[in-house]
């Protein structure tokens, strides 16, 4: 630790650390430095009583943590919050989202992903995974916000080669934007969507440019069913006869994975796969199963949280699904003593970390890490008194509770006040668009669902 | 409606009313007049502009919608939050809170409940039927803090008649206390720790003195089991014989309900019968089913939101049970269209009062009603845009987003500051009680778990 003036001192707070085996514990009265967007050093808070900063945060009665990382969304999507309620799986898409989403503008997306990056930062969330179109403007929001943010360009086989072609340039131009928070991704809508010839020169395009691959894949048990009754073979085969198991891989829900079939073939793969979960859309939807989490744990295959996009889980709350996930998965699987609060934090770091492709710089608060971290207050009736912090942290403290969000040594959001954004604006402005956005009067669609 | 000072107005907001057939609807840019702790009249903004108040409360932006009613919680369990985590219901029981509540003083009540009702409070809960010990305490912070509450005084066939005589004496002593916020029930634990002979000395006590009785019944499918096992009959039929279904009973839970055996006499029930869900804990301890919400509502049976108590629930956010009320019944129905919600405002507001015994006092913001009210923030962008005003306060908003309570007519919490309870002077006592409360090593516990 230089004794020269810090960027940023966090003080007086527990820090959610990881010990040697990734597992998760808590360091009680700390402080952390951090200096050029990087943790410098977490010791005990006396250790940082002689040393200045550009700015020092007095965290006494709250945690640090690192920062929550959604897996798997469609930022701009906000736009439609709450817009296709209680409808099926293909109601949802074919009579309301793909109609209204053939009236996109660039504008809407870009008013959108400001409003999500809004939502994120307000709620913990320093690093998302965003799945869209029109992303360039979603790249540029992201460069404005501070955010850190995996990207990718979706594209369809009825959009032709080009589409494709688009996907490959977005993911080109944009890896290492905005400082090196952008990372970017291939991304193929999914297996139902996208044919086995344009899945497989996606996985040589990710080959020869050393790109990952984000994409949706066994959804739900219905597109497993259909993808037996149409190729004899399951999305996660199909996926694995394309190549794609042999690259970085990041594939969403995966509630319809097979156990007998598709877990072999997971387990043979040779690329880093992982998988994504949003289990509130999986209750809404009403879907008969939700991501094998156990399974695939069994496999060492890293299981990221995420919310999918606001028309389905009607808010981008990260905090949400990490508690969602423990409460679900105790519930399949019939054992309570199976996913811990302990392990929902494991999954909100580590494992989210490495689902992005980013297990090596963001996930932990230790020395040489990116410094994206939150500071959560626990002193509100909800989480007192505190007895277990992993305990209070998953299953008493909500998204409000975080006050402080940084990404990259940078403040983005403190004491609740977001610092690079501006809601009402953005929310005045997405008003006066919804109208041509919502309207459905034209009997276009984007595209088919028909699994 | 008169023209001289009210006691309160609330202007500018939206309303949730309900129609003549009790359903959910909005009232836009609406005025909230009260006097004498009444809903006096629900008009147009425009018509309150020449009035004056005592209190009035500017709430552009926000709805206005009945407070939450917590139909089935132990309050001072609180103080329990975290400290019994990953276990099974019997070790939940049995090694981790008879243990700890064979310590409890009436002071560490005291203190739970007073806690318990900040986080109420603040989480737009204006009413809560509490089951448990040391409740002549519990009446007392209620008269405080100025909440409504359903209060029993918990007994167990173990402690001989007084247990009964206790519950009886609480529930004539207290009834109509607290200016009349505060009404009573005998509370038997369950049918698994109190006898046939005592719940049918309950009934009959019942109806001696008009009372109602809440307990919990059927809470899990093990419970239906052994009670069969051990009675031939289900604890749904031992309710029957006991007379229980022919008085007002609360049952709480009730996912062990027998759709075949329990069903049909649950429909010939001459007592106006209600069950309470808090389908968080169903989840958690990884119980196989949950509350049967769609049958019981197809036999006219009111289903109110609950909690339970924090020591399974982790938190007492009546928010949180809607909206997991509203997943979890699509996702074991497998039906996205069932529990919209619309129905889930309806289960939390006219339902659940209904479910409490006040269905023609609470749960309306109508003319006559008692004003139990709060405001809730939909700025944040997460509630942001608004398409229908019901899913986004079913499925975006948040606890933390209640600004204002009200109960009676009285604002209890005003732009998240609460009037009538310190919640750091509560939390500082509780702790220094904590390692008393918690020592186990003394091997003794309250009561046995074996259904």
């Amino acid at each position: 630790m230089t004794s020269s003036r810090a960027d940023l001192i966090i003080s007086g707070c527990a820090v959610l650390v990881h010990d040697g085996r990734g597992e998760v514990g808590f360091r009680e009265d700390s402080a952390v430095v951090v200096r050029g967007g990087v943790v410098e050093a977490v010791v005990d808070a006396d250790d940082v009583s002689g040393l200045a900063a550009v700015e020092w945060i007095d965290a006494r009665g709250q945690v640090a943590m690192p920062g929550l990382i959604n897996c798997h969304t469609h930022a701009p999507m906000v736009a439609l919050r709450g817009v296709a309620e209680d409808l099926p799986t293909e109601a949802w898409f074919n009579d309301v989202v793909w109609p209204i989403e053939s009236n996109l503008t660039g504008r809407d997306v870009e008013l959108g992903a400001r409003l999500a990056c809004a939502e994120m930062i307000r709620g913990g969330v320093t690093c998302f995974a965003d799945h869209y179109f029109a992303m360039d403007t979603v790249a540029a929001v992201v460069a404005e916000c501070g955010m850190r943010a995996h990207l990718g360009e979706a594209f369809f086989s009825s959009q032709g080669a080009e589409g494709r072609e688009r996907s490959l340039e977005f993911a080109l131009r944009h890896r290492g934007a905005a400082d090196g928070r952008i990372t970017t991704a291939l991304a193929p809508h999914a297996p139902y969507t996208v044919d086995a010839a344009d899945l497989a020169a996606t996985a040589d395009l990710a080959r020869e440019h050393g790109l990952s691959v984000h994409l949706h894949a066994a959804e739900n048990r219905d597109q497993t069913d259909a993808s037996l009754a149409r190729h004899g073979r399951t999305p996660i085969e199909v996926l694995e006869r394309a190549g794609l198991l042999g690259v970085e891989l990041l594939i969403a829900h995966g509630t319809g994975i097979d156990a007998d079939r598709d877990l072999p073939v997971l387990a043979r793969a040779s690329g880093r796969v992982a998988v994504a979960t949003s289990p509130r859309g999986y209750l809404k939807f009403g879907w008969p199963g939700t991501t094998p989490v156990r399974a695939l744990n069994a496999l060492g295959i890293p299981v990221g949280l995420a919310t999918d996009g606001a028309a389905s889980n009607n808010s981008l709350d990260v905090w949400e699904s990490m508690a969602l996930t423990s409460l679900v998965q105790k519930s399949v699987e019939g054992d309570p003593r199976w996913l811990t609060a302990r392990q929902a934090l494991h999954h909100a770091t580590v494992q989210s970390a490495r689902a992005v492709g980013l297990g090596d710089s963001v996930g932990r608060i230790a020395p040489g890490r990116r410094a994206d971290l939150v500071l959560v207050d626990l002193s509100g009736p909800h989480t007192q008194p505190v007895h277990d912090l992993a305990a209070t942290l998953v299953h008493s403290a909500r998204a409000a509770d975080v006050r402080t969000t940084v990404v990259d040594g940078r403040v983005l959001m403190h004491d609740r006040e977001l610092r690079t954004l501006d809601v009402p604006a953005i929310v005045r402005e997405l008003e006066e668009r919804l109208p041509a956005l919502l309207d459905r009067s034209h009997g276009r669609r984007i595209q088919e669902y028909d699994t």
